[in-house]
């Protein structure tokens, strides 16, 4: 199989809304008036972000869930996408695999695979995903005002927790570490409650490196601080998919450490004014996603993490950085 | 130096056009009214698509003008594009002359960089390219015609040879090593011919893989058959870098294996009706890019390469395939 059969044969497949998909030099997108084009790119690379024996055709659901999450997090409706793959060898049974996982999820989004590239070398996944949002409405990393709730979506910590156990640092029960790995491997990306929140969060970030990592960069976008309960926090969103009941088997400081600082979540972390807490509530319930609140905005920068009785935790959260 | 120091010091610079650049979610870009957009991916892997110890500037060079080469190919005006890259360490004297170079022909083209994602991982550089081109003038690999001319801009195979000097394969004179060089290192996007060409070209191609190869993807997509003279060929575009005169230096089975199947040339291959041949010269004059007219488009499949008497060439040409 040479690298144009490998295309055709896996990846090629005729386009709806783009003017022209794989098979020439370019795509051509043809854009709505009025709307913003949203676009962002993830690589993933085996070691790193992946474990070298992930099954294919979860690995083709992730590379494109961690790209619609960050189209979520704009409020983007997805549109197309391009996928750019460095491969050891062409394996069709691999092959057949990643792109079955890869299509089906692009497939319930309506998101088109339309070009790309193919090479040989190390297994690197790159896929540039490119949605639409009305001009002016997309949710950004700097509208937190002082005041403002701080919202996330689902439950965070699982991934962390299955990484861990795929790492042999800890035993979890089989079925946890089922559902766990669910939630590592197959992220659900939140593109209906994103495109839910425009007009009602005044800013947004989606959960990839960790929770304080990740409301660092909209703090710092913002220019405002955050106090975050932790108490009520764990108890509103930790480690969700393993169950309320099943957290009460993990010790207070994994359970923070997973939700606070875990990562590979691919949850919404919003902001939103007090007035609208029962439309955000609502937005929630219209896209089936559950949403929590764990905290405010406050006008002093830095971020507050605080027990029970407000009182600050010693320990610090940092989140995920390649080069550190 | 972490990673999102790495982005802030080497890659996030104010945009000008796109509606929001590097250090949200999403980048943002506000397309023009009647205007398509037009997508391209490219990866680089090292070892494969250079080597090790390639000058980093050279090397931010190539990886946008591959990109830019295929958006040259549609007749599409740059305007954005995304960077990922997966880097074994955070090496600042790389990065200072990898952005030097990359950041440089993007200026030189208008052409912002808005978004992207670093990784820690082999080597690997994977951008997507935007550029616009007004709707349905875009200039596409399936519109050729029995009798139009066939074209190439430039020159062609100089690449070739230099990747056979540096490989150790062939011995080159120093100043023709420089030259030859240079274009496999520091190509150039035919980027103001790509857009001079709107509505003159009926067909069109970048030359990545070699002009056998690439020529192939016009004849499959458009039905159609081609006939090269390739003396004819030889004397107008092979390895012109180094001057035509050296080229008496390489034997005719060199120069024709060079120009016809060797790669990386990233010239554009074209073809026009014959009525609109001063009009394709004034093209290549107004955007100072040499052109030659190499050959026709004929009504039967498949490619002709013939000599200056008209025999058939023996000879196979193929061109470069990752996975064969």
């Amino acid at each position: 199989m040479g690298e144009f059969d490998l295309i055709r044969r896996f990846f090629q497949r005729p386009v709806r809304r783009a003017a022209l998909g794989v098979g020439d030099d370019c795509a051509l997108l043809a854009p709505a008036p009025g709307m913003h084009l949203a676009v962002s790119s993830d690589m993933l690379v085996e070691g790193r972000h992946f474990f070298a024996d992930v099954d294919p055709e979860a690995l083709g659901h992730k590379a494109l869930a961690v790209n619609l999450s960050d189209l979520a997090a704009c409020g983007a409706r997805p549109l197309a996408f391009t996928l750019a793959l460095s491969l050891p060898r062409a394996d069709s049974d691999w092959l057949e695999r990643f792109s079955r996982g890869l299509l089906a999820l692009a497939d319930a989004h309506g998101c088109e695979l339309v070009g790309g590239d193919t090479t040989g070398g190390p297994l690197n996944i790159c896929i540039t995903v490119f949605g639409e949002v009305p001009a002016g409405q997309a949710l950004l990393r700097s509208g937190a005002r002082a005041g403002d709730d701080l919202w996330v979506s689902g439950t965070l910590g699982d991934a962390r927790l299955a990484l861990e156990a795929l790492r042999g640092e800890r035993t979890l029960p089989a079925p946890w570490l089922a559902q766990a790995r669910e939630r590592l491997e197959r992220p659900t990306p939140r593109v209906a409650l994103g495109q839910a929140l425009r007009g009602l969060a005044r800013s947004a970030i989606d959960v990839s490196d960790g929770l304080v990592g990740d409301l660092g960069h909209i703090l710092q976008a913002s220019g405002v601080g955050a106090r975050i309960d932790t108490q009520n926090a764990i108890e509103l969103i930790a480690t969700g998919a393993i169950s309320t009941k099943a957290s009460g088997a993990f010790d207070h400081e994994t359970l923070l450490r997973c939700a606070l600082a875990g990562g590979d979540d691919y949850e919404l972390l919003f902001t939103a004014a007090p007035e609208h807490r029962a439309e955000v509530q609502a937005a929630g319930q219209a896209t089936a996603t559950p949403v929590a609140r764990i905290g405010t905005i406050e006008a002093a920068p830095g971020l507050r993490l605080v027990d029970a009785q407000g009182q600050s935790l010693h320990q610090q959260y940092s989140s995920y950085d390649h080069f550190r």
